[in-house]
């Protein structure tokens, strides 16, 4: 079998679309009888509703005890708005214009020189390695407690350019009321991001009610030594485990341990995750988040015919499979 | 600050001696008012019952909330019975005969040829390298779910050539009583062992109460490919981590994103996760198990003069450290 019929049996369960509301006010949530205030009637809606209902109905043949009711989220672009950059790249980039006094050198060597002229056109053409050369530049060379800190004071601080808001104000109101409806089934609730996942695990508890430990990541290595006579975790300029693609079901298993009952994605880097979800026994749900909205929050992807514009982004072959 | 002084402060709190009883008929749980029956009155218990006390009483300014709850515990030798080799470097032995017909070249290569030949004293000299090849030979080529299969149906067979007892039944019941008492206390409780990780998440649910995402071990790398066009999780004979050491904090901060409050150990492999924990602030639990009963189980390491009997295990310096 092609993948690519794997990936069209388990994947049209459902796309998400066209109902997506930017959290831009947080309303509490509804204690209301509908789990699902913010969702269009349709489809999507209807697939997630009966999906909880077979897995938790003792007397369905698709019951699944609550130890495995296993739900898992990408982050970027599924809860919360990514476009053009990821919020963690931009992050990079403010670190690299705090960081440029302490290198003098930056000022001649690229990929900071671009950086630093805040060079768009350059930065568009940046290619893996110049990122990687970011990343170890911003994201290491301090202990684990240190960054914790370096990112809080980033996200108390840093706007999205259009909304004026803390990226931690942005996220899906949606995706938030799955979740919450999840859990209140017995599921766990695991974000699986190709971001990195220390610095998600910084606010997940805060805004998506996941702790630290149900976050699945990149991350860098770490070195265990010793700071003024105590031990601390150093990171090092060097990837550990990129979470993504089809490091996202290898993550999970790592992790984790269990195949995820349902998954959400929105592009190419969730395909596998989708794919594993779906190959698993009994009733399995996974859904696509599909940007069409260009007023409430950013259109992007093959909806109504619009171009990717983010590296990795749902790819319309994506689309055509889950259709 | 030293190491050393470090490791004092810490471990001081408690040496568990003594009184270890191996669970040969596994009674159930009291419902009584004393939470820890096996074990003798004395310091090390005092210690458990005093700590819990102080971070679960909301008046005590050593207040916990229960998401900080977090205790690790080491397995073999902590929660289960070790002597010369691990649990699963027996199951490596027994697979390298099991798959012996597929490899006649074994007979004449080593380390396969002493193990094929029950050559004591040439495996007791094994080096890291020939165990590596050993795992590398019975732990990979297959896929995760194989592989899990396969370990099932060995524990459902092995038995220990002492005790004649499924290796599931000889965990130590003193030991199993403080992960209960800790999780009726709001703690969230974790192995954190040098072994393998899939090879634990077997059975930690059902002999020790620890779901499999609350297993942190060793691991080899998984690559993500398709069998009969469904996607699987195939091992790889490449170590992608190893949990014991320094390994033990960075694992618990990858996989768990939290500072231990409580952790439980017995060997020098256990020596920086008691570290790491202790120098968290506030009240913190550190208790080394020491084995000294050689009716009940084995008496090894320090106590009472004994040589160690495992490479790795508890040694002089770190008792009198903990001292």
């Amino acid at each position: 079998m092609k993948q690519g019929n794997i990936l069209s049996r388990i994947a049209v369960l459902g796309l998400i679309g066209a109902c997506l509301a930017l959290l831009l006010t947080a309303p509490p949530l509804a204690q209301a009888q509908d789990p699902l205030p913010s969702w269009n009637e349709g489809p999507a809606r209807q697939a997630i509703i009966s999906f909880v209902q077979k897995v938790t109905d003792k007397s369905s043949p698709a019951y699944v005890p609550p130890a495995e009711r296993l739900a898992t989220f990408d982050q970027d672009g599924t809860l919360w708005v990514e476009h053009s950059l990821y919020a963690q790249a931009i992050f990079a980039l403010d670190r690299v214009h705090e960081l440029a006094a302490k290198h003098p050198e930056w000022k001649a060597e690229q990929p900071f020189k671009a950086v630093l002229a805040n060079d768009r056109e350059a930065m568009a053409r940046f290619t893996e390695q110049d990122w990687a050369k970011i990343i170890g530049a911003t994201h290491a060379g301090m202990s684990t407690e240190a960054f914790l800190q370096i990112v809080q004071d980033w996200l108390a601080h840093a706007r999205d350019p259009r909304f004026k808001r803390p990226y931690t104000e942005l996220v899906y109101q949606p995706m938030l009321e799955v979740m919450h409806y999840l859990r209140a089934n017995g599921f766990k609730t695991y974000i699986v991001t190709g971001g990195g996942q220390e610095f998600v695990r910084v606010y997940s508890e805060q805004i998506y009610g996941v702790p630290p430990e149900q976050v699945v990541g990149s991350s860098i290595a770490t070195r265990y030594e010793y700071q003024d006579g105590k031990p601390v975790l150093m990171r090092l300029p060097k990837v550990f485990f990129i979470d993504d693609k089809t490091g996202k079901p290898i993550g999970i298993n790592l992790f984790i341990g269990k195949r995820p009952l349902a998954a959400f994605g929105n592009s190419g880097g969730d395909r596998e995750m989708l794919e594993y979800t779906g190959a698993g026994p009994g009733a399995r749900l996974m859904m696509l988040v599909l940007h069409d909205d260009q007023n409430r929050e950013y259109a992007y992807g093959p909806a109504q015919g619009l171009p990717d514009t983010k590296v990795g982004t749902f790819s319309q072959a994506l689309r055509d499979e889950a259709k």
